[in-house]
C-alpha cells in the first residue's frame, strides 16, 4: 500500500513560516516522522509539495493509478479552491484532508473548507500529529476498501 | 494519564439511529474499540454520555479535576452550544472535538461548529476511527503540556 | 395505539404565560381535549411536559419504544435545537410539529423551524385546535405505517 | 356554512405531476374526500383551482361576500406573491393555507411563507389529510367568529 | 423584597475560569459583596447557579412567586436561548440581564443577547459591579411596580 | 394631453381593505379627485385596476401609443415583479410611481420598489394625495419631453 | 417532432423595446429565422408569447400533450417565478431556457434563474442565435428520449 | 401656515454639482420657485441649508416652536443619519422627505432612508418638482392636523 | 474627582420627546438627581448635551485633561459613529455608555452600538437610573485606575 | 477562420471522473465531434486543455494573436477565478462559456460563474451538445464582428 | 499650485492617541515634513482638520476655488459619510485618500471606505509616508489636469 | 538595496488591454519609470510577471534572500488569493500592494483585498505613479527595519 502525502502552498517554508503558528518543525522533519509511522503501518508514503493550484490537481490525478490514498494539507487553497475539491472528486481513492494549526479558531476565512465535503474526513489542529493521525485515517480507509 | 471520552444528544442510539450515516456499530463498540487502544497507549479512558447540555457543562468542569485530556463529541450541540465553547474555555486540559461523520459534506449548519474554535483540533468523517484517532491526539497533546 | 403528545420549555405556564399570544387555557385543558378526541379515535394519549432540552431528547428516545406517534410542541427550542431535530430523525415512528400560535406571524426568528425538516410535517396557528388536529395527522400517518 | 378551497399554480396537474413527492392522487380525490368530510361537519366546500395570480387574488376577493373561510394552498405562489398576501390581508374571513408536502424538508426557498403571516395559520406535510385538517381548522375558525 | 441572583452555565468555575477575561474573584465573593449591598437597601438576595438551560427556566418560574427581582447572568446562553427569552416573558417580575465582561468588545457573537428584549435592561463589562448595579436596577424595579 | 392612473392587485378594495392603513376612502373617490384636478391641469386621465400581473403589462404596452404619462401604483407587485419593471423600461413615456402608505414605515419588504428604478421617480405616503402629486409630476415630465 | 417555443412577459415588444440591449429584430423575425431552421431539422415550431404567468403555465401544461420539447424565454419571470419552475416540473418533457441578452453581464438580480434547475440547460446571450441554438438542443434532448 | 425647506450636505452647490445627476439649477432658483407657489398656496415658506448633521437637528428641534411643516432634503445623510430619524421623531410637526434625483436608480446604498420610516412620505425623482411636490404635500398635511 | 456626563443627539428634548419611549423627566432632572448623587459620591459631575458629533468628539477630548471619566449618552450616533469610537479609543480615562431605553427591544438597528467596543461598558434600559448606575460604574472604574 | 476550444480543470479525466454527472464520453469523443461539425461550419478547431489557472490565461492570451473565437469551459474555475474573467476581458475576440452539466441545478455555487460577465453567452447542460451548440455560438459572433 | 491637506476626527490627537496604532509623530510632524516636501516639489501646502463631518464638507467646498488638489485622511468618517463621499464628488479637483494604518489590516469595518470611490486612488498603511505619498500623488494629478 | 516589482495575471497585456481602464502605457514603460526612479533612490530594481499564482508564490519565496522589499500588483489575484496572502505573511521582507486602477470605484469584488492584511500598506488609483509612489514606500519601510 501506498500513501501520497501532498503539500500545498507555502509549506515549503514550514518552520520558517510565522513559527508562532505553524510550530519550528520542518517539511523534513514532517517527512521523517511520517516515513517512521508507515514502517510501522507496513505502507509506503510518497511526499510531494507544490505551491501550484494546477501541479496539484495533476498529483492527484496522478495518484489514482500509483497510490492507495492521499494525505492532504491544502494550504490557503482550502478555503477557495473548487477547483481541487472536483480533483479529488474525480479519483476514486480516500483522501484525508489535515491541516497543522487549529484552522477554526483563527481568521474567519479559515473556518470554511471547499475541499473538505468532498474528502473522507478532516484533522486539524494537532501540529505535525495532524499528518500522523491522517496518515493512519487514510490507511485504515483505504484497507476498508482494498 | 486518563482521558475522558465525552459523547453528546442521540449518541446512546448508536447503532440504532440513521445508521446509513453513522454505522451499524454502537457506543459500546466504541468504548471497546476504545478500551484496547487506551491499554495500548498506557492510559486510561472513562466513557460518559448524555443528551443534557448542562450535564455535559458538569461532565467538562469535573474532567478539570479528574482526568487530563477530553475526547468530545457534542453531536448537533456542536452548532450552536456557545455554554460548551465556554465550558471548554473554562478548564486548562486539552480537549479534542471528533464526528463520526464527515460535518462538513452535510446539511450546511454542520459545517459549523461553534465549539471547535476552543479545543484542540477537530477530527470528523473517519467513523470509529475519529474516536481512536482523538484519543491519539488527546494523549500527544497532555503530554506535551506535562 | 398510543401517542405521545410532549410539550417543551415554557408551555407548563400555559394559561398564565403571555395569554394574549397563547389563549387562556392552561395545559390540563388541552389534555383533557386530548383524551377526549383520543377516545373518539380509539387510541391512548400520554402528555408530557419539560423545560428541560436532554429530557425531551430522553422522552422521544423513550417513545420509539412505547408509543406509535408523537405530537410535538418543541416551544422556543423549535428555532435552534438541531439536538432535537436529531433526536427526531433518530426515531422511526412519525413526529408531527404543532404550535399554538400563528408563529409564522410573529417575530422574525419564530418563522424558522430547524425541528421541522426531521418532522412529517407542522401545524401552526389555531391554538387548542393545533393540538388536536395533530392527533389526528399523527394518528393517521401511523395507521399509514402500521 | 360555506368554505373555497383554493388551488394555486400546477394543482391542476395533482396526481400526474412529481408523483414522488406529491403522492398520486388527483384533485378529483381531493374534492371526493373534502365533500365528504364537508357532510360530517355540516358545510358546503366549494373547490376551485387557477394557475393566475390574478385569478387567485380575484377568487379570494370574491369569497368575502360568498364563503365564511378559505382552505389556500398558494403552490409556488407561497414563496413570493406578496400580491396574495394582501388579498388575505383584504379579507375578514379566515384562511388557512395547506401543503401536501413538508415544504420545510425540501428546497431552502419554500421553507418560506410569504402569505402565512396574513392567515389563521398553516398546515403542511400531511399529503391528502392536510387539506381534510385544514378543513376542520378552518371551519372552527368560522365558527368561533360566527 | 427578595431579589434572586441567578447564573447561567460556566459561572460556577468564576475565579479559575479565563481569569483575565473574568477576573480572580469566585461566585462566594459576588456573593459577598451583593449580601452586604442587600443589607444596605433592605432588601433579601437569594443566590442560585446552574448549567441546565431547563433548570433555569425552572428558576425564573419559580421566582415569579417567591420573588419581586431577579438579576440574570445568563451565560453564553444570551446568545441563542429562545427558550429562556420567553421564560423571561412568561413572568411578571422585572428581570435585569448583567454581564461580567463587556460583551460588546468581544467575539461578534457575544454582541447579541437574544435575552435581552424580554428584559427590563442590561448592565454590561463592569466585573462584581455589574452584578451590585443590576441588583440596584432591579430593586428600584421592582419598588416602581410595588 | 392623456395620462393612464393604472392601479395594482388589491386596490378595487380600497376603503374597506385594511382602512387603518390605506384609509377610508374608495377608488371611485381617488378617481373623482383626479378627474378635477385632470380639468385643472387641462389633461384627460384615464382609470384602470387589475389584479393580474399580465394585465398590467399589457396596460403598460397599450399606454405608449395612447397616453403621454402613467401614474402608477402597482401594490404588492412592487416588491417583486421584475416583469412589470421592464415593461415600464420598454416604453418612452414617462412612469411615476405611488403608494398610498409610507412604505418605508412598514415591513421590511415593503422598503424595497424592483419597479421604481425604472420610474421617472416614487411618491409614497399621503394618501390620495399621492395619486394627486403624482397626476403633477407625470404631466409635467410629459410636457417637459413633448 | 413538434417544438414549442414559448416567450414571457414583454417580448412581444421586441425589436421596439431597449434596442440597445436586446436588438433591433421582432418576434416575428425569431419565428422567420426559427421557421427555417425548423425545416432543416425536420421537426415543427410551435410559437407563443404571453405577458400572463398564470398563461404560460397553462402553455407549458398543455405541451406535455402536443410537443415533445420547449424553447423557453421566461423574460424577468426567469429571476423570481417559483410557479414556472415547478411548471417545468410538471412536465415530462425537456424545456430548454433562451435568453437573448447575456443576462450574467447585466443587473445582479438577472444572474439567478429560479427556473433553469428544473430545465434541461440554458443558453444566454446570443441574440437571436440563443433560440437558434436552443432549437437544436432541445430538438436533440427529445431525440435522446424518443 | 409656516412651513420649513430644509436642505442638508452639498445641496449648497446645486446647479455646479455632478449637473448630469442634479441639473443645472441652483439652490436660488429652488427658493424662487417655492416662494411663487407657496405664495399661491397662501403660506409662507423659509429655506435654510447645512452641511452639518448637528446643525440639521438643531434646525428640525426650532422648527417645532416656528413652523407648521417641514420639507426636508437630507442629501446622503438619508441613508444613515439615524440622529436625524430620530430627530424627527423627536417633533410633532409632518416632515416630508424630498430626493431631485431617482435615488432607487442609482448606486444601491441610495435606496435605502433611514429617515423616510418617521417622515410623512416621501418624494424622489422629479428634480425641481421634488421639492414643489413636497410642499403640497406638506401643506396638506399639516392643513389635515390643524 | 470629576465626572464629565456627555448627552449626544435630540437629548435636549427629553421629556418632550416621545415620552411613551422616553419617559416625562426633562433634562434638568437628570442633573438634578446626578448632582445628589455625585455629593453622596463625593465627587463632581459636569453634564453637557450636544446634536453636532464633532463637537461631542471635542468635549471627549477635552475631557482627557479635565476630567477622571465619563458617562456617555451618544444617543443615535450609537449606532454608526465610528468617529465617537476612536474619540473614546483616544482618550485614556473610563468612558461608561449609557442608555435610557432598552436598546436591545426595540428596532433592530438599535441592537448595535459601534461605540461600546471602546467603552468600559454599557448600561441600558433603566431610565434615569441608567444614568445613576453610569455614574457609580464610572466613579469605581476611575478608583481603581487611580 | 479558427477557433481555440479550451478547457479548465479536470476535463482531462472526461468519461472517468463522477460519469453520473459528465457522462461516459472522454475528451477524445469531444474532440471527434468538434472536428466534424468544424468541417461542416468550413473552420478549424485548436483543442486544448490544462489544470492549470495560470496556463490557461496564457492560451487566453495566445488566442488573441492566433484565433477568432474561444469556446471556454473553465470547470471549476468557473466559480471563483476572477484573473479568468480578467483574461477575457483583456483580449477582442469572442470567448463563449460551456459546461456539460446543468450548473443551475446543482450545489449553490456552481449557479454562479465570474467569468461569463466578460464572455459573450453562457450555454450550459447539454453535454457534448454545449460544445458543438457552443462552437456554433462562437462562430456566429467571429462572422458578425469580421 | 496649492495642495489642501484635510485631516478628519481624532486626528488632533495624533501622538498622543493609541501610539501603538498610529504612532509618536505628532500632527505638527506631519506638518513639517509636507512643507518641507511641498518645497521640493515647488507647491504650497494648506493644512487643516476638524473633528465635525459639516466643517471637512465646508473645507472641501472651500478648496474647489482656492486649491489645486486635496490630501484627504477623513478618519473613521472614511466608513460611513457618504456626505464627504458626495462633497468630494462635488468639487472637479483631485482628492487623494490616506490612512496612516493598514486600514485593511484592522477591524473588519475598516476594510470599507465609502469614500475612495469619489476620489482619484487611496494610500494606506505607511504612518507619515502616506501623507508624503499622497502629496505626490495630488501634485501630479493636479499637474496632468493642468 | 534590491526591491523585487512582482506583477500578477494579465498584466503582460498591459497597453493592450481595456486601456480606457488601464491606460496606454506598457509593462516596458512601467519598467522603464521604475528604473529611471530607482537610480534616483539608489536602489535596484528587478521586474517580473507571471500569470500563475503558484509562480507568484515561488517569486515572493526567492525574494526573501535575495531582495529587500518587493512591490506587488497581485491582478485580479488580490480579491481571491489566500494562498498569495499567506506567502506575503511568510516571508519578513516588507511587501507593498499596488494597483494601477482605483479598485474602489469599479466593481463591486474588486474593492475587497484578502492579500493587503498582510502587506505593509497598498496603494490605488494613480496608474503608473501607484508603481513609483510604492517604491519610494518599500524602499522607506526597508529602510526602517535595516
Amino acid at each position: 500500500m501506498r500513501v501520497l502525502v501532498l503539500n500545498g502552498p507555502n509549506l515549503n517554508l514550514l518552520g520558517e513560516r510565522e513559527p508562532e503558528v505553524y510550530g519550528a518543525m520542518r517539511l523534513s522533519d514532517v517527512e521523517a516522522a511520517l516515513s517512521s509511522l508507515a514502517d510501522d503501518l507496513g505502507v509506503e508514503v510518497v511526499i510531494s509539495q507544490s505551491n501550484s493550484e494546477g501541479k496539484l490537481i495533476d498529483a492527484l490525478h496522478d495518484a489514482r493509478h500509483t497510490c492507495d490514498a492521499v494525505v492532504f494539507n491544502p494550504g490557503a487553497y482550502t478555503h477557495y479552491s473548487y477547483a481541487l475539491r472536483d480533483a479529488v472528486s474525480s479519483i476514486s481513492i480516500p483522501v484525508v484532508e489535515v491541516h497543522l494549526s487549529n484552522v477554526h479558531a483563527r481568521e474567519q476565512f479559515r473556518a470554511t473548507s471547499v475541499i473538505a465535503p468532498a474528502c473522507a474526513g478532516q484533522i486539524a489542529g494537532f501540529g505535525l500529529d495532524s499528518y500522523l493521525l491522517g496518515l493512519r485515517a487514510a490507511v485504515d480507509r483505504a484497507r476498508e476498501i482494498a
